[in-house]
Formats: structure tokens, sequence, C-alpha cells
């Protein structure tokens, strides 16, 4: 099941916390999969410096920056992410994200609660 | 079918395109429904003054507030979206949203691909 009232919160009202086997990174759950009906919400913070490792899923992440630099490599190619940029990242494809700024980074990652495809 | 390539892109690459039925109202499509597995994301910018009526549908929105002072009423509670403030919307609630600041309001507006229930 999922919320039947409306949630709003604010990103300092949220607890960071590190992200698994990455460096210098936090995540802010904004929307969890046992709250929504389809897709969650949270928010990516990088410290300068910091790195999340690459990685696949058999899903998908819709992202929109909001602050800092970030090189992200998508199987073989590589993008910069700036503030106002979203990227779309296909189900089953490698990812890798770097701070390459002098400031934290932040951006939302939405990712839907069930596996969309098989890879 | 949905994409099966990575897509970048910065907001001031998308055309904004008016709202039907609001008032001093864009979207700018950042990924559609035809192109994602599940959801898409839009970014909205109501001007100041501008107005997105009640409506309702059996989906969910989850938001998040990028610039601006945004009024929003959901069924009969009302809600303020200031910057890097979350909001997500229940399928089937009426919903309406006003921009009360004195600068252009812009949000990310994430929406599932299918309805999620039946209202």
């Amino acid at each position: 099941m999922f919320l039947k009232e409306p949630k709003i919160v604010h990103v300092s009202e949220v607890k960071p916390e590190q992200v698994p086997n990455a460096e210098k990174t936090n995540i802010r759950v904004l929307f969890s999969p046992k709250e929504t009906p389809t897709y969650a919400m949270r928010l990516f913070e990088i410290d300068v410096g910091g790195h999340i490792p690459a990685h696949k899923h058999p899903w998908e992440h819709e992202i929109f920056a909001l602050e800092g630099k970030i090189k992200v490599k998508v199987d073989d190619k590589y993008f910069t992410l700036e503030p106002k940029t979203a990227i779309y990242i296909p189900p089953c494809s490698t990812h890798e994200y770097w701070n390459i700024g002098n400031v934290k980074a932040k951006f939302i990652c939405t990712i839907p609660n069930k596996p969309t495809t098989i890879c």
C-alpha cells in the first residue's frame, strides 16, 4: 500500500545516511518505495572528491542535478551534470559518479519501486 | 518500448509549452512517457500571478521545488512549496497550484506513465 495523504518535506528535515560502498556520499530519502505507488525520490549529496562506484541493476534512474559538477559514466560514455541538467540512465547500464567540482554536488535521483526489465 | 541509451538534457534545451487551462504556466518535458519505462519527468514554470486550476487523476505526483514560492491545495489542505521542498500528492486527490511569490516559480513534477489506481 502507499500513502493516501499528501506528504510534504524539506530536505533539511530528512536525516542524511551514508551510501554503502560509496565515498563521501549521503542519501536523503524524500519518498520511499514503501510510501509511494510507483517510484521513489531521493536526494544524493557527494562531497568534494566523492565517488559512487560502478554498479548496475534492472531498473532506470531519472536524475535532476541541483548543485555542483558531476561526471557520470554510463557504460562506455561520459557525461557532465551541472545544475538544471537531467539524465536518464537506462536499466541494465553500468553507471558511476564522481564529484569533479569544488563544492558539494547534489542531485535528485528517482528510481522505480520494481525492476523494469531483465538484464 | 523505452530508451535503451542514456539521454542527457539541460532545461534550456527543452522548448517550454504552455499548459492548457492554466494561467501563465509552462511545461518542459525532460523525459516523456514514450521515452521512459515507468514515469516521466517535467519542469513546470509558473510566472508571478500564475495558477494551475484544480484537477484530479488516478495517479500520483512527486514534486521537487526549485525556485520561487508556490501554494498548493490538495483536497482541503494547503501547503507552501519553497526551494528544496518535496511534496507527494496521492492519486485521486484534487490539487491546485498558485505562484504566491514575486519571482517565477519552478518545480520538477514526476508522474507515472500509467494510472496507479481507480478513483
